[in-house]
């Protein structure tokens, strides 16, 4: 037996009151008014068990246990029956998903605009005749780009390289930012290696491969093969046992919640940071090449910083021809309340890279710069180079996104989520600690100080929601989450942190 | 313009006599009398332009180079009208393809069987509701993993851990070695970390981040992010400019061939091999926790060496405690006659970990012993863990595998078609150097001294075909690919070289 499945079966069954019915008419009544943007969800959760795992998962998950990890399962879904804002279990139970897949879903379970897609002779076609793109692309390609990744590009960085999924998305952008720097150096993109660069390359040692870095800031999360892991510097557990890279970290400014009480004091944490950033670029042992940053550290807990902050990474990094990499693996596609989380920077020279993965279903980064695209061929390749199924689908996403205008959905259901929650807080100070995210979207979260047991007991209370860092719960629901969802769920959190 | 495009304008233009009209009627001939796997692909290559790119092709690639890598073009292709064995252009040309997406295509363009499959509601709910495997699996996880993946799991090594391609394969395996040896060092899986590992690995130091590292072999090609380009060893064009980490490499026996009248000195140089490997593992600076090898070192330039070697290189890590990475990202799946290529070693004590991709559209790594899997959940981990569409994919293509029995046509067709090439190298010994893949399916390679102009005068003769290496001309035809087919490709081949 998992221990994920142990673990599951020591829970206490869920409170009888919200078991086999609907679990609330409140967001029912509510959910006449408001035209739902995926019309096939249900009014509210259903609980059809009266614990979790209910019997039909639970065998589904020992069953699984055979053949693959289970040790990090959550639940067992059930994809077939999801729909919208709501996941399905094998048990016939339906959740308000404010996880979605590690922030990876954005139109609903089931969207029925992608279904069609994924029945169009196009997908079916790229799914079975795979390319190498940077070989043999199709004649569809450059139309597939510039009507889907490339429509929605951040305003100034107008190029784009594919990939598959977050981590090499930042991997292929650190590859390049070293190819830019050691072009810059080298005098050029017409100037040719040396023959000492060309043979010491192949030792692994420099001149040829450089001792150079990317430099990211503590409680950052870039992803977890080599390179990016050695940005990453969320949790212990990520990181033990694999090598890395001497590669230099900055304090991320840790503020303090409400903003408006610790005006000064987070000024101060910022500026901090970025004199710490200016002190690693001039003398960090190994020079970096670029800064790496998201916009909000997610998988670190949730950790925000001002614009100002922003303004003055890109002037700092500008300054001494580093490059600025911003990391909307997470943040990217609406969840925030823009479309790109940078925007709300405000800045007026943009970051030089943006990559970008999860609810883009495809993978890759922005740049704004032709002349950082490699000198020569063969540099930034391999065999697939993305993958046109999934950027027809990110087509596909984003049509959506435009249709039913999801962003502002997603800004407007934000500021009526927080708002809310600011008053739950105010009720319940100890269940809601530092609650942070405003006005960026449903981009929320907040500490709780049995986290683990508050995450585990949402799902009896009809809610799928994740956490991050330490302490935090994070919200990251769709971007078809409405106002009535946003009333669910506060229902439940507050019928949740009574039990706590 | 891109540099590919006015390269390829430089092209002379195809002999007249091949052009405007259906290549050859020898394989239409022999077509006859032999069933082909795929029932509409032409009965030989269609030549429409007299040079390549044509004229479509062009307007395609110039379009295409505003907004996409197009330096490494080598054609445009259409993949509606592309059938089994035959790669399209939007010119109309159908041309033999020997490369078939450098080795990833492995049951044919357009197959019937995959569009079925892609067509299936299981496939569009895998598209649209792609979940986080890790925590949100599917209820039908476990059954399209026992179906598929491991169903076709190499002998003796039934886990494994699911990836999106080559590079995350072999880097994930990397990160499995490691925290496997340092386990073992620790004392057991029980054996928790210490706080100054806890602490040092924040900070990418050991002994957090141990100073261990990958042997790779010179001429290998693992993959081009920065653990795995780390072990590439193929060429500087894949390393310049990029840190690497200070891993070791030994030398890869370079055989003479023919393989018979050079066996002693091919023995010595294989033994001398396992003895560098023996060395580096008992003395490096950054001590080994595993060997990587391909069973054919295929970008590096189709190097091959005997069972023995890879017996003793077996024998060599089991000694000292290092394990054994086969990396079969471009040999598994049939192409060289076998399902995995090193059932060829006969061995005994089998790899511990084998790497996938490419022709299984998903990837990941397979491993031997279940205590290789990481003591706690959330080591080996990321948010998809692969794709349950390409999972599907594989199942659809193995399925094609075994009922059109394709790893013993692969077997025999191979074996014909390397007799024919004996005969042609007799014949032109200047023009077919080093033959070499004997008894390994249609994994086949030759040298040629003008190699990019063979492979760019290859297309005016009906056929896409690819290269490895410095100077080695590679096939890699799909597992459809026919005794026909073959003939079609020698007569190519043969008025080929006769105009270089």
């Amino acid at each position: 037996m998992s221990a994920a499945i142990r673990a599951a079966r020591t829970l206490r069954p869920a409170m009888a009151a919200s078991a086999t019915r609907p679990f609330t008419t409140a967001g029912a009544v509510r959910l006449a008014s408001v035209k739902p943007f995926h019309k096939d969800e249900p009014a509210g959760p259903i609980l059809k068990t009266s614990s979790f795992p209910g019997p039909e998962a639970t065998r589904y998950a020992k069953e699984l246990n055979e053949v693959f990890e289970t040790r990090s399962l959550n639940m067992v879904a059930d994809y077939t029956k999801s729909a919208g804002n709501y996941i399905a279990d094998p048990d016939g139970n339906m959740l308000l998903d404010v996880y979605a897949q590690i922030a990876s879903i954005p139109v609903g379970y089931n969207n029925p605009i992608l279904r069609k897609i994924a029945e169009t002779p196009e997908m079916v076609d790229a799914i079975i005749n795979r390319p190498a793109l940077g070989n043999f692309p199709s004649h569809t390609w450059a139309s597939i780009l510039k009507t889907g990744i490339l429509k929605y590009a951040p305003k100034g960085l107008d190029n784009v390289y594919t990939a598959m999924a977050g981590s090499d998305s930042n991997e292929i952008a650190y590859k390049a930012a070293f190819m830019y720097r050691r072009q810059m150096e080298r005098g050029g993109p017409e100037v040719d290696f040396t023959p000492e660069e060309i043979e010491s390359a192949m030792r692994n040692e420099a001149p040829g491969s450089p001792k150079l870095s990317i430099l990211s800031f503590k409680g950052g999360f870039h992803g977890r093969l080599f390179g990016s892991l050695s940005t990453t510097r969320s949790k212990p557990i990520h990181k033990l046992d694999i090598p890395a890279f001497d590669w230099p970290q900055a304090t991320f400014p840790q503020l303090k919640y409400p903003l408006e009480q610790h005006a000064e004091e987070n000024a101060k944490a910022e500026q901090a940071s970025i004199d710490e950033v200016e002190h690693l670029i001039k003398t960090w042992r190994v020079p970096p090449a670029a800064v790496i940053v998201e916009p909000v550290q997610s998988e670190g807990g949730d950790n925000h910083a001002s614009p100002s902050f922003y303004q003055k990474l890109r002037a700092v990094t500008r300054k001494h021809n580093v490059l600025l990499i911003a990391d909307e693996v997470q943040t990217g596609l609406g969840a925030t309340g823009k479309f790109w989380a940078h925007e709300h920077w405000n800045l007026q020279d943009p970051p030089d890279m943006v990559t970008f993965s999860k609810k883009a279903q495809t993978a890759g980064y922005y740049f704004r710069n032709i002349d950082m695209r490699p000198n020569k061929p063969y540099r930034q390749f391999n065999t697939w180079m993305g993958d046109p199924a999934k950027a027809l689908l990110f087509r596909g996403i984003c049509g959506e996104i435009e249709r039913l205008d999801l962003v502002n959905n997603t800004a407007k259901v934000g500021d009526y989520l927080f708002g809310k929650l600011e008053g739950l807080a105010q009720k319940y100070p100890d269940h809601f600690q530092n609650l942070r995210g405003k006005g960026r979207g449903t981009f929320i979260a907040f500490d709780h100080p049995k986290r683990d047991e508050f995450l585990v007991k949402a799902k009896s209370f009809g809610i799928n929601i994740g956490g991050s860092g330490a302490s935090a719960v994070r919200l990251r629901p769709m971007l078809i989450f409405q106002q009535h969802h946003a009333d669910i769920l506060l229902e439940a959190l507050e019928k949740l942190v009574k039990t706590l």
